[in-house]
């Protein structure tokens, strides 16, 4: 039995869709972040970083969506949830991946996470400021240069749409209309009308 | 044959190691980022996030440095570069791998690329300020709660290895003294005396 430790709103979502694309058995762990549970101790011992998602499995923690996504694709390969016989596919869903990460969500957490950055809560506003236009510029590239369609690799459903689909329902949030972005909203009332998103988001909002 | 496009002083670094490491033949291109070399329009066809490193194959081009790195381990199955065939410990690798990007990378560029997400010069100032102890956090949780040793993984050396490296030789640049941080030290110590990690350095400074 794998656990998910979660907070909706987070980008654990993305891997709370894998996990229920992939029909292995699991169970959600809510963390609450808003009471700040991420740093208590007993929190830190799941995860030293004080973040979500982490998932517990039977030989240890593993944390990071973008390593989390591949290995539940990769523990249920009747799931097709990523290329994984092909490399260099799988390389192009890793770096889908590793730019909403580390690119797309920095981009985001500029927003309300600004304090990581600067002690100065002046600079912390410019940074706020800047959050539209940061995160519609990676809206638009994903647009122009990374969407196939109707998923994100073609005619392949895969991990990458799970983390998509969390990561631009960030949109509103950080100030851009999503309806500038018909390629992505699209991509977001296709997925809600799968199941296995339907009970995530179940799980979400409950 | 791979070629990698590639600036010295970057994260491409990791992945010309991991190049070196694994025997597969690669040619190494330089993209003069202080010239702004990556914004031209030549190199957008290549990258379209203007950015290094990018490996052309000869399927495609791939980005992203932990979507590389393992792309790389999976074509030189030979050179051990990555537990290929175990899950969990290969979404170990890339959970590290995930936070060097995501996390360290980010934290380090808070100094020389602030402008990405503050248009205020003053604001830039603060982020800059808040680089050495954000970046000696990261190393501070690396020494105590990821690093096995000798390598990242215990006896294993994989591509994290070569991505720490990277990241661990920005210290200094980012305020922080390596002296701070024996185990990191050490491990950079090791590092340097393997045959690959010499012919890359050589790339790097020549």
């Amino acid at each position: 039995m794998l656990t998910l430790h979660h907070c909706p709103g987070t980008c654990a979502l993305a891997s709370l869709i894998a996990l229920e694309e992939s029909g292995l058995a699991h169970q959600v762990k809510r963390v609450n972040l808003a009471a700040g549970e991420q740093h208590s101790e007993a929190y830190l011992k799941i995860n030293p970083k004080g973040r979500v998602p982490a998932l517990a499995t039977e030989r240890g923690i593993l944390t990071e969506t973008p390593a989390i996504l591949v290995y539940i694709a990769q523990s249920a390969p009747a799931a097709a949830l990523a290329p994984l016989d092909d490399p260099f596919e799988l390389a192009r869903v890793q770096a889908f991946n590793s730019y909403l990460c580390s690119t797309v969500h920095v981009a985001h957490a500029h927003g309300r996470r600004a304090a990581r950055w600067s002690d100065d809560p002046a600079a912390m506003e410019t940074m706020k400021a800047k959050v539209p236009q940061n995160v519609a510029d990676c809206m638009r590239l994903i647009e122009a240069q990374m969407f196939e369609g109707p998923w994100v690799f073609g005619e392949h459903y895969t991990v990458a749409d799970a983390y998509l689909l969390t990561i631009a329902g960030w949109l509103k949030g950080d100030g851009v209309d999503p309806a500038d972005f018909p390629v992505v909203a699209a991509h977001r009332a296709r997925m809600l009308e799968r199941p296995a998103v339907e009970r995530a988001m179940a799980v979400e909002t409950a």
